[in-house]
């Protein structure tokens, strides 16, 4: 029987951290790209991602990986956008589609949409999956696997070059949602940014902390501490550019967080044990919600 | 063989829920109680503990509970520590133990012991574990596994009496720290308690979102905020009680935590990305610290 023929000819993947090698490996194991074309500022992780066998070819520069591609997908920290997209822009072919993983959608489509020539599909994306290991020898297939893929397609994309991109995300086990970009921002801000702001400033607060207390809060760090501040082992990078990226969905999320921390803190002050109460027990409710909403 | 003797003749567990119901079950599994007494003032607990066969008797009394007992361990919300102190001293027999399992020990201490008789030693204690879920059925053996207990003996504790409760937590599976009530206190203000008060309140946060964004903020939730507020679903009499009795290094840590935040939030205002990035660095430095402590 004839082998099937692949989702895509030819896909250059720019940055082969985390994501992009398990981008690469989803794109191997079935066989869903005639061929890989890695691109890494970094002849190290070139190097990397050759030895693993996860891409056919590995170039520095963005506009020879994306030559003869039809599809190429960004897997760099997110201000980096700009310039690749004016690295690249003669590369690309007539027809390609270009895509990303950028945790931040508003920001970078207004940093790489000047680049895509006429003729060249935009079709923004955001893999919802992660961990705090990065590198190409962090990544993995299953990576995806029943977690969310939200597509932020400007206005007027073609519809066959977001089902293709769709596609790809759906054989890698992902769920599809579509919105806008200022939307995935905010939501994003919330549940993902935030969060992780507050986990870096949690374990930075720690490291100020006198000698003995800051041994003994790592020898204890198993008291939830340890699983609290998992996402503060992050890519600095990687997490510098979502912040600036996301500046104004950040702060507002930041500054609502803290009205609510000082309420509580009030309460704490105050001895006022039923504020205490209801709120924790409103948490609770809508924390079940969260459980709830992934097992159905 | 003859049975060997039990750690003890006769233990009187005051609150069955996660905590209690757990130690009910290493004792039952280890041999380590002649007899188990169960005390809950929920008619409801004390009917389930005994269908469960955790215990074998169950009085709402701690006078009656406690009667006889060579050790009593305090396994309600650290509040009530008080009331049930006056409530069993009466009952108390010469040469008992009475413990606790509290999440916080500079007020519990303070409560306690103005009721405990002379002849009678008070060795308080932490077991550090613990899910977010609560009731006699919430409970497991192995709970305490790996996991340190940290004992803060007043000043004068009987050695004997502080060996045998180190003991009973060691075949529970855990390692033994000893500190003052003060330290321990500051130590899990930052470890526990701040972050479960920046959990609960992300998640206060999010029911106070228009109604669109808060539906898919829990569809979205598995990209690392439905970790971040597993803690969320804990028992808020419990975190009440924790929150009111630790309230001046809970204040202090949310303080520094506050200063912290500032930094980063003006930073990101500003778009000064090398502060952002140093920090991160540090703080992944710091994470990995807690990695290798834990691998040690």
């Amino acid at each position: 029987m004839a082998r099937p023929k692949p989702l895509f000819r030819r896909v250059a993947i720019v940055g082969f951290g985390l994501i992009g090698s398990s981008v690469a490996r989803v794109m191997r194991r079935d066989g869903l790209a005639g061929e890989i074309v890695a691109c890494d500022a970094s002849a190290e992780a070139r190097a990397r991602v050759l030895a693993l066998g996860i891409a056919d070819r590995a170039v520095a520069s963005p506009a020879a990986a994306v030559r003869g591609a039809d599809l190429v997908m960004l897997c760099t920290p997110v201000r980096s956008f700009g310039a690749i997209g004016a690295a690249m822009a003669r590369g690309l072919s007539k027809g390609a589609i270009v895509s990303d993983v950028g945790s931040v959608k508003g920001a970078v489509v207004e940093a790489l949409a000047p680049h895509i020539p006429k003729g060249v599909h935009l079709v923004p994306g955001h893999p919802i999956a992660g961990t705090e290991n990065s590198g190409p020898d962090a990544g993995f297939a299953e990576l995806f696997q029943g977690r969310w893929c939200v597509l932020t397609p400007p206005e007027g994309a073609s519809p066959r070059a977001v089902a293709r991109v769709a596609e790809f995300w759906r054989r890698a086990g992902m769920e599809i949602a579509t919105m806008s970009p200022a939307h995935h921002d905010r939501v994003l801000a919330i549940t993902s940014h935030v969060p992780h702001l507050i986990a870096y400033t949690i374990v930075s607060t720690v490291s100020d902390l006198e000698e003995t207390m800051r041994a003994e809060v790592i020898k204890f760090a198993a008291s939830g501490f340890r699983d609290f501040t998992r996402v503060a082992g992050s890519d600095p990078t990687m997490w510098r550019d979502i912040f600036l990226s996301n500046r104004d969905a950040v702060l507002e999320m930041t500054g609502r967080l803290y009205e609510d921390i000082a309420l509580l803190q009030k309460a704490i002050r105050h001895g006022d044990g039923d504020t205490l109460h209801r709120v924790f027990s409103r948490s609770r409710r809508v924390r079940r919600g969260i459980v709830q909403a992934k097992q159905a």
